[in-house]
């Protein structure tokens, strides 16, 4: 959210500020957050109010995620009214929790009053039933009804994102109504980039931007001015969805209507821009084999959320083994064999994550799609060839002059060329085809690929040395 | 960028527009692209128009980057002053070069004329220098000033993204002059969201929201209401330290000033969530192993991105091999061994990278930072033994009772606790070391990971076999 007019007339003028609070690489300065400790045991109020207070919430965010655990419920408690709770939704969830259950309702709804709506809904949906109603019996009852409708939509719907203040007309009002409206109207937004046009029944007819209202003699009429909007976001959309619709069409704002057309709020970009960056973040984590975990997780939260993934690679890492273990004749005639596959199935590794990462970013940003998909499966293929023979050739020359043996040479520089072709099959067709299925391909890929490259890998190496050298299979 | 005005006006009514062109998968339908195809080949300039020359900016590129190239070229030519430019804004690099190559100067320079100077910097710098100077000496000289100015800053830096349209107003003005101004002014840039207040010199005094502007009487001066404009942009910033600047404050809009203080342009958050999603994007990438290539690269030009990467793996996986080479002997003894070896060493591949996808990610979001390190590190490395204890268990018991033998179980399990302790410490101590050196994590942890994950997995579990069962090490 941006500052609000009262924030921007409280701040102190330029020779007041301290400076930066922020040391080169990003982290709040020590010396600014020894002189919030030591004031905040002091009990300083003078210099918290100066200093702290007044900070832009996303800076009092970062400050709060610095100090000690006791210190933030101290810091809050103190502050008291000039604590602003918008700060709250640039911290981490278990921050958040911990400084939310440790207020009384009664201050966190004197706060709450003050919040933009979506900021308020943001605090108030990580609570429980029982001290959201709380909250919310405490607040006047036009808010109250704004909140539990968005509340009311599904989590990480366009409803629970969406700011539920706009200013609205109806279409026979001329552009100098609407002007003297705003200047007479006390209970505005905080701020707004577009008005929106309404029938007696709320229903949704347009909406005009300012710089077209400010342009536009007074006695136009509004709906004159007004252009249709074509993207509203119906409330029960997934954010994602609605994202992915902003993007597409460049929006920085958009009205979101219920499920008759009735305008219910106002989704607007910065909200939007950080569903952008989760979606990234979790398609990362999710290749990284990771899933919603935070920073401020502990040991067995973060041991429980990795175990399943550990788990499902140790299946396929005992599967892998068991191709080696058909070869055990083999490798007890020729131990260089043992020694080198781990070459082969590693490196096959590795070029089929290269061709999964960008099939999955590729996937993800819709640039991948039917038009291209074969002409993205012939270029891997020729990738996954082209690299094959050049790392053949160079662990076939060091293979054969390590163990002496141009057989061991010539049997791994194939092996190679073999697993690292398949490895970009594997890599481009695996997550085309979860995607097709309807599955997340971030989340599985990884998984399929590395199977196919160590069983291909162990395989084609120990299988071709055995035929190579005659020996017989099964231990 | 917005719609123009223009643009609204001339859509067609509701009833008249085609449906959807995005089939249910958000690839372009495969019917619509055939009407295109026949209608290109027809040279049926009525339905291309209507029907695809009113699309969407980005509608326009998606069905631009599915038809075949030859297509694309007889498209922009047949459709000539129809054709958007901005639509070359939302395709890959490679096929906006291939078109704007095919197009005569004369064209392009006509077109650019109508885009928003940013739109317009962004097609022109991908051009030589000569087609650039001969474009720009056919535009109005200040549209090429404007241009020029823009194109002179850095790659990459503010001064390029901004848009050089702006409204500027002295501070004495009142809230009516304004108005009566922008009512009567015809060159406004095509939308804003806010003005800025300016010296006689163009220094940059402050910026008013137009939300402020309507909502005050005619009376008063603007100096009165303009708010203080904190974070002006440096025009020579790169737009990555911008964009953060953005995300930092929640910013719409930001005035870019030049060395001066002097007001060049204006940059908006729509041009920042492009920059936003990049770094995402490349950090993603970056992990995976591959760099800057598109979709629309060659088999070479991807060949050659990819191969250091799988260069430097294969230099870390010989030296992995080495390691096992030292215990030729322990094998040759118990070939069980060289079945479960690679077990150990992918388990902790894989939990070492879940830790460093996490560890990567933090530090790319500032959200690890000395004040949290330690008790990250410290929360890893207990994640760590504890998976490592889960695993070390399961694994022992499964090649127990595969090989019948305890002492093999007895040894994996303790060599999987370690690994996956070594694997954690790693996968999070690394990345945090190469950013305190400056080196982005992102490129360079997961080498050095994997590199401690398998020689302290072959070492830990053969190693601990030898020592075990007494065998002498060296072949």
């Amino acid at each position: 959210m941006t500052e609000t007019e009262d924030e921007i007339r409280n701040r102190p003028p330029i020779e007041e500020m301290p400076e930066s609070i922020y040391a080169e690489d990003g982290s709040v300065r020590s010396d600014f957050l020894m002189l919030v400790g030591a004031a905040i045991a002091d009990r300083d109020l003078l210099f918290l109010r100066q200093r702290v207070a007044r900070l832009h919430e996303s800076e009092l965010g970062d400050l709060i995620e610095a100090i000690q655990a006791d210190q933030r419920i101290a810091l809050v408690r103190l502050l008291g009214d000039d604590f602003d709770l918008t700060a709250l939704t640039e911290v981490d969830e278990a921050i958040r929790l911990q400084i939310v259950e440790n207020l009384p309702n009664a201050q966190i709804a004197a706060a709450i009053g003050e919040l933009d709506s979506d900021d308020a809904v943001y605090i108030l949906e990580d609570l429980d039933q029982a001290d959201q109603d709380e909250i919310l019996a405490q607040l006047p009852f036009t808010e109250r009804v704004r909140l539990r409708r968005a509340l009311d939509y599904p989590e990480s719907s366009a409803g629970r994102r969406m700011q539920t203040e706009f200013v609205a007309v109806p279409p026979f009002w001329t552009v100098g109504q609407t002007i003297d409206y705003m200047r007479d109207e006390e209970d505005l937004p905080e701020s707004f980039s577009q008005i929106f046009v309404i029938d007696p029944t709320f229903r949704l007819l347009g909406a005009v931007d300012l710089d077209r209202i400010l342009r536009t003699k007074r006695q136009v009429k509004i709906e004159a001015i007004m252009r249709e909007t074509n993207h509203p976001i119906p409330a029960v959309m997934d954010q994602e969805e609605a994202a992915q619709e902003f993007e597409q069409y460049d929006l920085l704002s958009a009205a979101v209507v219920d499920e008759g057309g009735r305008l219910v709020g106002v989704l607007t970009i910065d909200d939007v821009v950080d569903v952008i960056q989760e979606e990234a973040e979790e398609d990362l984590m999710r290749l990284g084999g990771v899933g919603d975990e935070e920073l401020s997780d502990t040991v067995t939260e973060t041991s429980r959320s990795r175990v399943p993934w550990l788990f499902v690679n140790l299946l396929t890492a005992i599967l892998a083994a068991s191709v080696i273990s058909l070869f055990e004749a083999t490798i007890e005639e020729i131990v260089a064999l043992a020694v080198l596959m781990p070459i082969v199935a590693g490196m096959g590794g590795n070029a089929g994550s290269q061709t999964m990462t960008v099939t999955v970013r590729a996937l993800a940003t819709r640039n991948l799609d039917i038009h291209n998909a074969w002409r993205v499966v012939r270029r891997e293929a020729g990738v996954g060839l082209l690299n094959g023979m050049v790392f053949g050739i160079l662990i076939g020359l060091v293979a054969g002059l390590w163990f002496q043996d141009v057989n061991i040479g010539g049997i791994i520089a194939t092996a190679m060329l073999i697993n690292m072709f398949a490895a970009a099959v594997a890599g481009i067709l695996i997550p085309i085809l979860l995607d097709r299925l309807g599955a997340d391909p971030a989340v599985s890929s990884a998984v399929f690929v590395t199977t196919v490259t160590d069983i291909t890998g162990f395989f084609a190496f120990l299988g071709l040395a055995t035929w190579w050298f005659r020996i017989g299979v099964g231990s």
